[in-house]
């Protein structure tokens, strides 16, 4: 074994809630809060139902893991999955920026599901989840851009930070974590084509990396064996899937940098690429006044990853391919001010003028964007207006960013919204789930979290 | 869509029991019983009760779909689960040459699992199975070589080849096939690494292919969509985990070549990798008169995957990686004539002369032998006897192999020794069972299977 994997399935071992600092733990709840409601919004959409129709074919009849899309229980596994393939429909959860990672539509979809069917208590589920942030940052941060452009970090990478939180439920040492990544980085799957068909494949990845993970930890506590170096070795992930590794990344200040807090909110509802350069322009449209048709034409500077994920949507088919159109979120921000759900599913593909914007914004590979990516997300664009003019917006850090994240109050108003989109539950089922959320840390056990 | 996937959806879709030659249905049959043998002979090894396990934990209490080697009954997704783990234990399955895929133990389990909850018949069995194998060989055969060189094809491409044999007996047309490929491509995973720490991801591979592919085909029944050109597309299978992919070969002579019947029985209990090699020792042996003594030393002339797959196995700790190791191999052949189950479990880690024997052997790379592969498989070894003299023998279609295959007197052979070797099913059992699947297409419905 390599003495990065080494180092960084001890300290997954070793990890107690009393070394993590309590501004991590609090971050950890405010995430958790945030994943509930991308699961819960996404109730009664397609692909959802696909999912909880799968888990009624194949599972038992009731369990003690919920699903909250609909309010029913069953194994941890199914749990699991459908959790998983709900968190990351609405495009509103959150983002770890170097590693390209989506952590919470992974992690806990498999932590929580395990926790209520071993009997876990709050703190065990904090604790959990931390370790599967920590472990699924830096491994994406290994794995490096040479693999996102191809693969989605999310669904490979996510199969094995589900499977670590799982396996710190478990209580797992040194061992049964080298066996435990062996198993979940053997099944980590999932290819970007997808994208270009506006296949329902995203939901796909992201149960399945759950589910994966989770059965990943479910055998290795039982005994199955996995290959003791299958990040770096020679037949590994990084030697198939891979071409920049950085084998450092993986052990990269582990008990002292705590890579949860970096993870951003989203904002928008639309794919992170396209914030950095949401914000630049409605910063810049503030700041001059300038109303959509002032504008003849906006050139986005961005970094390559954006071109890989984005550049594939030419005119959008449906509101989550709208998502991952550049065109059509600057659109929404230029004639509403915003790009949340609602302005999605209401103007998105319907209201002529945000496909007239659509067409006058264009996608430029800019070098000093590209070198700070993946570690910073700079937002830079180039707006030609009617009169003449040729302006400039920058932002450094779209909003959600670490450095100006959300606080308790806009994730509540966050949570809030985003069950109401989906009537998932009611204004005051809302108000009790933010409740139990923030009481995490006293929760002796979470079986009726639902 | 590429052409190549276009034709090989259409002839998915279009394929009918009719045109399918009687001696590709006898094969399959053939293939079937073969199957069986081996998801029976691993009742009660380790790992297979792991999985057995999971399966209790997770899934219903009882279903449609029968587990082979504990008798009892599941849903579709747990019993392809158990039935893909255990079929793979032994290596006593069947193997296809040029696409380096072992279909059987990823296609039966998971089209016979359906079949069972569908309530199909023999012959929609055997359409289907045909389908998978038709598929998943050309499948393989496109990726290549630089595939197989990390990624464990068994385990990738079965998921794919799983997913349409399920496809198939759902009555898919031409769309459906097309988003089944990419639900199931884009989950296709499986890498070689753990083979150097003989751990137990070979089981989870095929487990994890059978279900996967399975749950791919009831999602796409369901109206999930995929991406319509995984195989081919910028960042699709081939993209990510292939440099010499060769896309003709994804509809090499549909309808006139079948595949199924290029498919390898395998005679001895160990690594396909080593067979050649095993048979043209035992034929020399045989031909000069020599005692195991009477060699110094055995120089294997190879392909470059059989070093790639075996060369990390130096001294085998298990049975399990004995079959990987060339010289334990050869070794059993050259002391007791033969490398079947009862050899390994008795001989090949325990008496020493075995172990003696491993010491003489090495392999070197043969450009020939390369070249031919991996369309045939060619076994040449140099030996150098006490008396001085070096000997060469060559074969040049291992036992098993289409040329040279097994009789249905030898399968029938081959299953009741399998059956015996774990006790799974008695003397009177075994006969029972080798009479149905020899009227496999005149059965109306399969539920009794078991």
């Amino acid at each position: 074994m390599s003495q990065h994997t080494q180092a960084l399935t001890e300290f997954l071992a070793g990890l107690q809630y009393e070394q993590i600092p309590d501004t991590v733990l609090a971050r950890t709840e405010d995430l958790f809060l945030d994943w509930l409601a991308s699961a819960l919004a996404s109730a009664g959409s397609h692909p959802i139902s696909l999912f909880e129709r799968y888990a009624e074919q194949m599972g038992p009849a009731e369990g003690p893991a919920r699903i909250f899309v609909n309010g029913k229980s069953s194994s941890a596994y199914f749990a699991a999955l459908v959790n998983g393939a709900s968190s990351h429909l609405v495009e509103q959860d959150d983002l770890h920026n170097s590693s390209v990672l989506h952590p919470a539509t992974v992690v806990f979809p498999a932590a929580l599901a395990a926790a209520q069917d071993l009997g876990k208590s709050g703190r065990d589920l904090l604790v959990a989840s931390v370790a599967g942030y920590e472990a699924g940052i830096r491994i994406g941060e290994f794995l490096g851009r040479s693999h996102y452009r191809i693969f989605h970090t999310t669904a490979t990478v996510g199969t094995l930070a589900a499977a670590v939180a799982v396996g710190k439920l478990m209580g797992f040492d040194q061992k049964q974590f080298t066996h435990l990544l062996g198993s979940a980085g053997t099944q980590a799957a999932g290819l970007w084509e997808f994208l270009r068909d506006a296949a329902d494949s995203k939901q796909l990845h992201t149960a399945k990396a759950a589910a994966d993970g989770l059965l990943a930890a479910y055998l290795t506590k039982d005994g199955l064996t996995g290959a003791q170096n299958i990040l770096e070795g020679d037949q590994g992930l990084a030697a198939g899937m891979s071409k920049d590794a950085n084998p450092a990344a993986l052990s990269d200040r582990l008990g002292s940098r705590w890579a949860l807090v970096e993870t951003s909110f989203k904002f928008h509802a639309s794919c992170r690429h396209t914030h950095p350069a949401a914000d630049a322009l409605l910063d810049l449209m503030q700041r001059e006044q300038l109303q959509a048709d002032d504008i003849t034409s906006v050139i986005t500077r961005v970094h390559q990853g954006a071109i890989d994920v984005l550049g594939r949507v030419v005119v959008p088919q449906t509101v989550h391919q709208a998502k991952f159109s550049m065109g059509t979120v600057l659109g929404l921000i230029a004639l509403y001010g915003k790009a949340g759900l609602t302005e999605f599913h209401t103007h998105a593909l319907t209201d002529p003028r945000v496909g007239a914007f659509r067409e006058k914004v264009s996608m430029m590979l800019d070098a000093q964007v590209d070198d700070a990516y993946p570690a910073r997300w700079l937002g830079r664009v180039e707006v030609n207006t009617r009169d003449g003019r040729n302006l400039h917006g920058a932002i450094d850090e779209p909003k959600g960013d670490p450095g100006n994240t959300l606080s308790r109050e806009e994730l509540e108003d966050k949570f809030r919204r985003l069950v109401a989109f989906s009537g998932a539950r009611s204004a005051d089922e809302a108000g009790a789930l933010i409740d139990r959320v923030w009481r995490l840390r006293e929760a002796s056990q979470l079986n009726d979290l639902a």
